[in-house]
């Protein structure tokens, strides 16, 4: 095999397919990236058996022919070459050399045998979204996922399609954010649960531009991401996702209206006296006009007063203040409306439309 | 106690005494800032018994007093406030409150009396110095001091005065960075002994400007930097520092000119085959008119020819890479002279004036 790329292409394909490669893994080929030159066209391909990546590398093909490299140790490579042509060539023992100005390495290639391609997936379904609003909706829905590998189930977010209605659901037992998009088109009923590893390392390779499409082909057992020079196959995960229509109620005794950024700020500064992994809770009472933040920890205390407009009943309620910055941080609304019904009960912070509806369960506190 | 400061002088105060403060101690009033507003001035000091440094913050004071505060909450507190005016307050019992627009911290003070403040130290002897000059000098010099304690000595760096000329030494064994400066007047002998950590912290808080001074006092045990508002108190090593001049050696067999940028981009991309301590020499083939660099490893080999001026005879040596890198990094001239002697002997990059010189002993090799 013989190429020749220009250093910024190449940095591009292998930084697009890098997130398809395993940090630790048991099968060494896995950790490879395969050049694939053998079809006319430059194919980068990585893959982890989850989630699959294969982007299309500009340049010129001299020799036809296959290797698989070293993610690693390519990706580095590429990444300190000076911004000129670079060439890679394999000879019969798959040695494989990378040449750019007066540069030249060395370093051992493996055959693409070994090497597990994309699934062969079939696209009948498929939505179209911009790149900018899957990467807005993965944003403000991933921090709500499950860590942990408990609940298999939450470590996912559900990706629901009705008509011309995209719903994406994420929650992990304290919390649940719902981002709804309207689509340009009309579509059946589809309802899968996306690995957030997937989400995240997707969203980390769209642009983000408004203008820029990316097509979403859905199978029983796939999810399939289109967009430029790039397909992304993730395995879904299996089962049914939980059903959050019940816990979902328009009926509220409370309403509130406050400036985002400085209900965040207070936040923010009421948690400086909670150490990690503590788990004071935020202290919120709410009067007419006024709503009090306190925090009490071994530490200090802290109080602060936020002008508000307020509808119905004052009340006395405590969170955790991470889960409200987290809802916070990713809306981009000047002010939000807080929904409350009493102590015991979920708020909602969600807008009129509820594209976004945040849902956040209130702790105990001793006042 | 009650003083009343912006928020951006308190941040500046802060951020400039708590460089400081030891992160771990057994003894927790050195966790502390010292707030001392008896004597018409607002003071912070923090001090770990080796370095110790004092600051005047610009503000009122309403009400004469003293308190210790945890530097590091304090220090959030402070960063995290709205920009506006923030008053303190302290209790007969030492609770302070921080108050910032509606935003009211509470924590608790400790009192004064255990804090150690700064040494007294006779101010004699001095030499003035831009801070621009200082600040490089020590990022010149400071990444040659070794990193363990096991010679106290190699931990810190020489600064010697002689007439008007100010030297700077640092080595570690593998090498030895000397930069010289100019100073404006004549002094008398002064040589000891500073601190790595001293200079590291001192470097942080100096502005750089060509247009800010900063003066240096040498007492017996201790160097105390003066710089606008702030006063920085360091003791000294005690002991000879080693002699070097006997290492100095301005004869060479091989000179070469090469431009900076090229070299260090050529060892920046030969090192990504070195795995983390690897200790893989680069080989230097140093012929007329080029020069290969050539590095092998389990990853792979790496090979690249670099164009230089060259006098005298041809020469095949081997270095640590790292060592090479560290030197030319801090070198501002576009081209470098490198003086060899023979593949046993270090290799010297120095300019012509001598206001650097960098001592870089080569490795064994197998070729």
């Amino acid at each position: 095999m013989k190429i020749i790329c220009s250093k910024t292409s190449l940095l591009k394909g292998v930084n697009t397919v890098l997130k398809a490669v395993p940090s630790k893994t048991t099968m060494p080929i896995l950790e490879c990236i395969l050049i694939d030159a053998t079809l006319g066209k430059i194919k980068f391909t990585a893959n982890d058996m989850e989630l699959g990546i294969e982007t299309t590398v500009d340049g010129s093909i001299q020799e036809k022919g296959i290797v698989a490299l070293d993610a690693k140790i390519f990706s580095e490579i590429v990444r300190k070459l000076p911004e000129n042509e670079v060439t890679i060539e394999t000879d019969a023992k798959l040695n494989t050399t990378i040449t750019c100005e007066k540069a030249k390495f060395n370093i051992p290639g493996q055959s693409g045998d070994d090497f597990t391609g994309l699934p062969a997936v079939e696209k009948n379904e498929s939505i179209t979204l911009t790149q900018f609003t899957l990467k807005e909706v993965i944003r403000q829905t991933i921090f709500s996922i499950a860590a942990n590998e408990n609940n298999k189930m939450m470590t996912g977010e559900l990706f629901e399609v009705n008509g011309s209605l995209l719903k994406v659901v994420s929650l992990d037992g304290h919390r649940i954010s719902i981002r709804k998009v309207e689509l340009k088109e009309n579509f059946g009923n589809i309802k899968v649960v996306v690995p957030g590893k997937t989400l995240t390392e997707v969203s980390k390779i769209l642009s983000g531009e408004t203008d820029d499409d990316v097509r979403i082909f859905f199978t029983t057992n796939h999810i399939v991401f289109e967009f430029e020079e790039t397909i992304v196959v993730s395995r879904l995960i299996e089962g049914e996702y939980f059903r959050i229509d019940q816990m979902l109620s328009s009926d509220y005794e409370t309403k509130i209206t406050v400036n985002k950024r400085e209900l965040l700020s207070c936040i923010d500064r009421a948690t400086l006296l909670v150490k990690e992994g503590d788990k004071k809770p935020i202290i919120i009472h709410i009067t007419d006009g006024s709503m009090e933040l306190k925090i009490n920890s071994q530490i200090g205390s802290m109080k602060e007063d936020i002008d508000i407009e307020k509808e119905g009943k004052d009340i006395l309620i405590g969170f955790n203040p991470r889960f409200l910055m987290d809802a916070l941080r990713v809306i981009d609304d000047e002010t939000v409306d807080i929904y409350l019904v009493n102590p015991k009960a979920p708020c909602f912070i969600r807008d009129d439309k509820e594209t976004y509806t945040y849902l956040i369960l209130p702790v105990n506190f001793t006042a």
